[in-house]
């Protein structure tokens, strides 16, 4: 062997050492591509600030652990836990909402310091009261899967990361004789914890769990820490007394159950020393957090777990790559799919087992069991987008609706379902467009028959919400139920759903019972004033009304009469027919853009308000596409680009609403590709004026979409012809079949509408 | 076929008919026996007033469920739920403890009645107040697996039975349109539900369950309950409101979580109409619950399960067959034999999963898992029972033990442990003696090396109750630790038996070192007063020293110096000589049963006071065969025979102190076969005066022991002379070896102490 070999080996040790084979091959691929990846887009304080709710936390895709500082543990519109105006932070817990309307989770709070430590966090108002720590955004910083901030007042410096079930805490200190990690098993954001309990296993394993009382009404959830560093010393609280042995009857110092526990592990550390904290959770046993933790985090490698976390980020967000106009529009359409991959959410140990709704122990087979499914919200945009990119966790997350609905104790698929529990938040029966829409997109892995009966008892229970009554008389009657008007139309339009699934699946006495059933919006029309209209049980209508009312617990909701008219996605024609006509129809529509709703009252974390049209809630969303449907395309486009362009964008404030676990980042992702399901289950998009230059879907079946929108700019905002898959397209509409094995979208924009095209049916 | 086949076929059909065939079969074999058999003679009643805290409900031999009246919820002094004396009843809970001194247990209440339910049990001064029900001790009656009550107010008979981990109730109901059975899961002996939870899974099954932070500071349970006739409505009650879908937000009236809830089963009901309900538990879960329920009772037929529970009870009272004086003297000894053998308690579900001390569900592998170990009273006599005619249980207690201490977050086997959890109750680690004794009695089916290691690691424990100082210095010193001469003594003599089992297993240089240590005792043997008394860490006596004084949280533990100076079970002739000699000792000795202590304060439920030696409690219970072990034997039998005609009998009030899970009755049970274990481990036992006239004990290894005591009467109560295995036998003491292959133990009583018997050693 000749030195000539020797030396450039040397050399390659050399570069090994300086650059780890991961980053080596990161900047590899970055140079080969010469440009940023997906993942360098994301911007994980967009919606902290405001509405949004979201938080800016680790977590990887889809990931059951979601480590994120809390800034507010009351306040129902800081739901997620963060609120980007907030100048302490309270700690770092294991788990968040993303977007949600109504706080919860924020489990297991950890929280480094110095000094004599306090037991509960204090005020805003008054930070130094408690535990909280101020921070500042200059020495803050997130991305995908890593959260850093240097905490003001003992200057440790915390950076969190997770894998899919355990998250990682790297903190730095300062010298101190004083330092120690305190756990807080009674922090939870809003709500109550009704027990808990803590073991420490030795001097470097920390157990415990605690069930809380929440918006999930029952819910139980183990933790198991792992310290980088065995402690000096420790002490556990509990009810703000120390757990020690005093003498007289012997109690062990090392384990406590009680319904407000502390644990504080104890540290004399040196300059810049670093220590690691990991911790797995359970929603089955301590033991099985026991085993997340260590299945998934098998070292110390802070940088290791977090660059593989980031690279899971990459991938996912891979599916789609995109072109836009500018950094900010990367920025924004990243930042929305990472949104769109942060729930639902893994619930299921590595052991495969999980808690179910029944609150037994239960073994997901041939399925990842999936929680928190917000479908009045994601059935709209969040699981169509999922039916097309990741059939694979749409089917197991319709595997994870169907082993609810087998452990619920009404047959009721589930309305609004938070680990384990259901908190029948909102209204419908929205996992039906989500498995029917999947179900006609071919989405494979689970049983349409049993799908199908799961959907057939839902649509016929006698308890839940007069459905019953609704079946039999037409529509939800107002002296017998709350929010009639818009129960009565979303019932209709899932009930279209379960008639397209009858239908495919044969069933014609069914699909001929739903269809008639998906026809009971137009009972609730009052042609007096061409708007939605409650009824009561003989018929009459509801007197005196009025239709810009806002109001809590009336006819519709979360909105007006006014706005709610127009939800009959399933049937646009048939709702212009009941107008008179495509101009009466367009008229009122045109209004709802200007007119105001009564009240200021209600909702009060829905912005985006453009007219009474609000684009910060879910009974929007659909709107501005109806307009293809009668004959005015343009219009549509004109709004999508401005919804686009306003309601959206890269800041801690650029969502206009509550996230709501990804719906409202979903839309923009559609908007932004340049079309939008305004029926799921329906397998048409309504198309809109698209934001990005460039898209390549890369679709679950491997197939990939093409979109080019030549002639793109902040003014080019109009379609002026369409070709697809090669062909002129002069409809407004894009059947999912005509891309469902890839293909070709290519519009050409310009600046003024072109009012020819889009007059196709 | 002639006539002559015919008939007779018609006659033993009516005869099948009119006798199921269990019963006839028992007929025949009470014809055979022409007597009545052990299971006729037990009395529940015993011990259920006063100081006995016995429970008369109905149990299968060690069973995990136990249904049984509650008629007392609060007062320390009705640790079992029922107390004779009070003449109304709350209802019938499916667990309790037999005779402990605290209360626990008495989860998931059930009380069928009639009228408008009422939903808080009221008291005992104004029982009309609240759902409890009046009853008379003429309508009720009790045997082994049976218990019945007509409950006055709504007139429903009630009737239990139970296999080991399901219990079934028969109710004969009045004619009612307003009949319920209310189920308080709020309902515990003495604690508190921290958190419960209730599903109505259809019209005649609902699931359930609750967390308690009782004596039992975590305690995890669930039931599932099926009734025999679905119920024409029902209602759940949480925290007094009814749980209904009030139009607004849907929640479902067929489930609720909360601290207090009931469930209310409403009922027309005709004239003597039957309605069975059953209920399985599990510390697992609910699903678990319903598979014990399903597994063990799969029919409605409530004299099945009430028959071949009796024979269960039947085969294991059976493992002595005794004769007697009068028929009270065989109901006294069978009843002590049902006591002994309702505790330990089967802790495993049929799946073999159970809840551990670490809250995780673990399968037991190879064993059966026991819970309630209440050792500090059971390891005297209660366990040397088992370990000769239960050996096979009590192997499967021993791994329960020593699953305890893998689970044992202070690696320590358990003290006094409670279904999943430690209570720390009392002093000393006396799973040991359990452990060795069997160890040293033969009993297979548990692994000495591990036990051995579980035993040495609990006796080096470093933090419970200054072992680490008692082994270091000598002596557990006053100024560190409570009740330190006890804990001194008790630990001295746990480590003899440590050392015992060292030597059998060849380990020389431990067996050494807790040989030395269990001389501990001597150090605080006070020459000047021949007393223990208690020293500080530097040596000094407790200063002023009150002999007599008995004190919460003093020295010694429940009782006085006077009384403790006696516990040396394991090195008597040490303890004799402490004192100067045999006569010293005796005279000493005779001066504790005219001694009074010097306060009446203290432990009020220990009776059973002759002079300062209470039998009510434990530390008393080997003294009087201390005179065996100073020449004195007489004095033995004579205590021997007044103790165990006064202290014991077959009524109600007739144990006169808690039965601590079966410690007071196996003393009986030894008494009354002639000799008594004073130091499990030693493997021998000391003789006192028998009670039975004959006696055959089946031994776990299938040979026989047989005793008569010739000429026994109640003025006979003196050996006159002994042989064993043929051989005249002049020791006041039997060594295990010489009955454990069986054998004869032929007693010659007489009315006169014979003083030149028992002289040999």
């Amino acid at each position: 062997m000749s030195n000539y070999f020797i030396l450039p080996l040397r050399a390659l040790i050399i570069i090994l050492t300086l650059f780890p084979l991961n980053e080596l091959s990161s900047q590899i691929h970055s140079a080969i591509n010469s440009k940023k990846r997906p993942v360098d887009y994301v911007r994980p304080f967009v919606g902290t600030q405001g509405e949004g709710n979201t938080f800016p936390g680790a977590s990887a895709p889809f990931g059951m652990i979601q480590l994120s500082p809390d800034t507010e543990k009351e306040l129902w519109e800081t739901a997620s836990g963060y609120e980007y105006s907030d100048s302490s932070i309270i700690g770092f817990s294991m788990t968040h909402l993303n977007g949600t309307g109504i706080p919860d989770l924020g489990d297991f709070l950890f929280m480094p310091s110095t000094g004599t430590p306090k037991l509960t966090p204090g005020s805003k108002a008054y930070p130094d009261s408690g535990y909280r720590q101020r921070y500042s955004h200059s020495d803050e910083e997130a991305s995908a899967g890593y959260y850093r901030v240097r905490l003001t007042n003992s200057g440790v410096n915390v950076e969190l990361t997770a894998t899919e079930r355990a998250g990682l805490m790297r903190l730095t200190w300062p010298e101190s004789d004083s330092a120690f990690i305190l756990t807080d098993l009674s922090h939870v954001l809003r709500w109550n914890v009704v027990w808990s309990s803590i073991r420490v296993e030795s001097n470097s394993l920390v157990t415990g769990m605690h069930i809380v009382n929440g918006w999930a009404k029952n819910r139980h959830l183990f933790f198991a820490a792992r310290y980088s560093r065995p402690f000096d010393d420790f002490r556990i609280i509990n009810d703000g007394k120390p757990v020690i042995y005093n003498g007289y009857r012997f109690r062990s110092r090392m384990e406590s159950a009680g319904k407000n526990i502390q644990f504080i592990a104890n540290y004399s550390t040196k300059q810049n020393e670093v220590i690691l904290v990991k911790i797995g959770i359970s929603a089955v046993s301590a033991a099985n957090a026991l085993k997340n933790l260590d299945a998934e985090i098998t070292d110390w490698d802070f940088e290791r777990v977090r660059t593989a976390t980031r690279e899971k980020w990459n991938k996912e967000l891979s599916t789609i790559e995109a072109e836009a106009l500018s950094t900010e529009g990367l920025e924004t359409f990243y930042t929305s799919l990472y949104h769109a991959f942060l729930t639902p959410n893994i619930y299921q140990d590595v052991t495969g087992e999980y808690r179910g709704y029944d609150q037994n122990i239960h073994t997901a087979k041939r399925f990842t069991n999936y929680a928190i499914f917000s479908l009045w919200d994601t059935y709209r945009a969040e699981h169509p987008l999922l039916s097309l990119i990741q059939q694979k966790r749409d089917a197991d997350m319709i595997n994870s609706m169907l082993a609810h609905y087998d452990e619920s104790v009404e047959s009721l698929l589930p309305v609004w379902s938070l680990q384990g529990n259901e908190t029948w938040c909102m209204i419908g029966y929205h996992a039906v467009p989500v498995i029917v829409d999947a179900y006609l997109n071919g989405v494979k892995g689970f049983d349409a028959e049993r799908a199908y009966k799961a959907i057939k008892t839902t649509a016929m229970n006698l308890n839940y919400d007069n459905v019953a009554t609704y079946a039999k008389l037409g529509w939800v009657p107002f002296d017998k139920e709350n929010e009639s008007v818009s129960k009565t139309l979303e019932y209709a339009y899932d009930d279209y759903c379960i008639a397209m699934m009858a239908k495919a699946l044969g069933k014609t006495a069914e699909y001929e019972y739903f269809l008639k059933r998906s026809g009971h919006y137009k009972n609730l029309f009052d042609p007096g004033y061409n708007l939605m209209r409650g009824r009561d049980s003989q018929g009459n209508w509801r007197t005196p009304f009025y239709p810009h009312l806002y109001t809590e617990g009336g006819d519709i909701t979360e909105g007006t009469s006014w706005q709610y008219t127009w939800y009959v996605p399933h049937d646009v024609p048939g709702l212009i027919k009941l107008f008179g006509g495509n101009d009466k129809f367009t008229e009122k529509l045109d209004s709802l853009f200007i007119s105001e709703a009564d009240s200021t009252k209600g909702v009060d974390d829905i912005a985006g308000r453009m007219g009474e049209y609000w684009h910060g809630n879910e009974p929007s969303h659909h709107i501005i596409f109806l307009y293809d449907y009668a004959g005015q395309p343009w219009k549509t486009q004109k709004l999508a680009h401005e919804v686009n362009n306003t309601q959206y964008g890269s800041r801690p404030n650029s969502l206009c609403g509550n996230d709501d676990c990804g719906q409202m980042s979903s839309w923009y992702i559609f908007n932004a590709l340049g079309f939008y399901p305004v029926a799921p289950g329906s397998n048409t998009y309504a198309i809109g004026s698209p934001a990005l230059r460039k898209a390549t879907v890369h679709l679950s079946n491997g197939k990939d979409i093409f979109i080019t929108a030549d002639n793109l700019s902040s003014e080019n905002i109009y379609i002026q012809s369409l070709k697809v898959n090669g062909k002129t397209w002069n409809s407004p509409f894009l059947p999912y079949d005509s891309i469902k094995n890839g293909g070709k979208i290519t519009f050409t924009m310009g600046p003024q509408p072109n009012k020819n095209w889009g007059t196709d049916r």
